[in-house]
């Protein structure tokens, strides 16, 4: 199979960079063909601006949906992001790994997607009509591909448990499991998180690989976090809110997981 | 009183740029300082790397952290940094304006964050000890000053309510009005959320202005909401979840409110 790994990390010599290597061989060894963007390396673009689409009409108010909507049919995109879309294309796993700051994922990797994410690609694909809402949450160009996160943050597991001072882990992911994953076609797998990033010596560094090598070796046999499909009935239509009958008087992120 | 606006949106004359000139006016009108920070218009740089830290020994590794508590504390940070700190130090408010993008931040104003949070700024400040766990969540270098955010979301409002498909908008927001703002210790007011920013006419662009009128010129005396602190009793230390009679039986974002 083919797995991306979109790597956020600025220093080759941290835990995430000896992470990302340990996943590459790992998965290579199970016969797997691997790319990595790293984005840091590669000195990824992160911001989404008018330089991408030097075709506008000069003097033309930019509008960030539909002239990437233009680029991409016509084929004007930047290379850079042309090539990122092949990448996804390619691959029958994603994984986003990267450091937890300030509760969302790096800036860098942030742009990654305000960029690759194409209208016509990442979001706009699909009819509106009132049966469905176009191609997303749990359709679009993504879907049959699986994701995963890789994720590692320097507070301790509690702040981040049910009750903890953060917030649970699974709701501060959910805009970047349900909101970025999810939304354009991907199956979703648990994430794989790290707490307590700084404080790794060597024990427990093989620890965190013999877990992590697991994870990766059961990448196509995990079950995916079952999100609700958008267009499947559980919806009402053009309100897109949860039908009285699924998931009774539950609000909240929960709720859109079966 | 002294208003700092944090504005990232990369077109002038979109509906963003009209509300922050909308928004400097009625301030200014109203007899208070402004100062705009727009991050696409300043070319911010929006990726924390080793760039930020010459005076780094050359070929150490690159520490997000402790470099910048580094060239916090001997005052040898980038200028763009310092001069961003200045500005919220200065600031009585700050406003963070921007579209909602993949339900967060744009790129540009993450890397605002985790570039002008340095180490002993925006986190890392405090004492850590078996009745305190640094200051922050309602403590730190930002505490007396209030914050609100001003979103654009092209999304309809149901889709953002309690049961619809993109998570509750409050939820989405939390990891910015708390992880962003509350944690080094701003007084976060509700959020001034636009729905369908794409659909916005002449008469609805006056009512969205009034409305948002309303809130600037009651910026002193809205409630904040109220998250709880995290050092005054309602979290155990140091593992920082919620004690037994706080929220008895809530679990989630929710649980943080009071």
């Amino acid at each position: 199979m083919n797995v991306l790994i979109v790597y956020a990390h600025p220093e080759p010599e941290s835990l995430n960079g000896s992470l990302k290597n340990f996943s590459v061989k790992r998965l290579e060894k199970a016969g797997h063909v691997v790319q990595v963007s790293d984005l840091y390396a590669m000195k990824w673009k992160p911001t989404l601006d008018a330089d991408d689409f030097p075709d506008s009409n000069p003097g033309a108010r930019f509008d960030p949906a539909l002239d990437s909507k233009r680029a991409f049919e016509n084929g004007t995109q930047p290379g850079d992001i042309a090539s990122e879309q092949e990448k996804l294309l390619w691959a029958d796993a994603v994984i986003l790994q990267f450091p937890l700051w300030w509760f969302s994922v790096p800036a860098i990797l942030k742009g990654w997607v305000e960029r690759v994410y194409a209208y016509g690609f990442g979001y706009g694909v699909g009819e509106h009509s009132d049966v469905r809402w176009g191609d997303r949450y749990g359709e679009g160009t993504m879907a049959g591909k699986r994701a995963m996160l890789v994720v590692t943050a320097g507070g301790w597991e509690s702040h981040y448990g049910p009750r903890g001072v953060n917030g649970p882990i699974d709701d501060i992911l959910f805009p970047i499991q349900h909101g970025i994953l999810y939304y354009p076609g991907f199956s979703v797998l648990p994430p794989f998180v790290i707490y307590r990033a700084g404080k790794t010596d060597e024990a427990r560094y093989a620890k965190i690989c013999d877990a992590l090598g697991r994870r990766l070796d059961d990448l196509w046999n995990t079950a995916p976090i079952p999100f609700r499909p958008q267009n499947a009935g559980a919806y009402a239509i053009p309100e897109l809110t949860l039908r009285p009958d699924i998931a009774p008087g539950q609000s909240g992120f929960a709720a859109h997981v079966a």
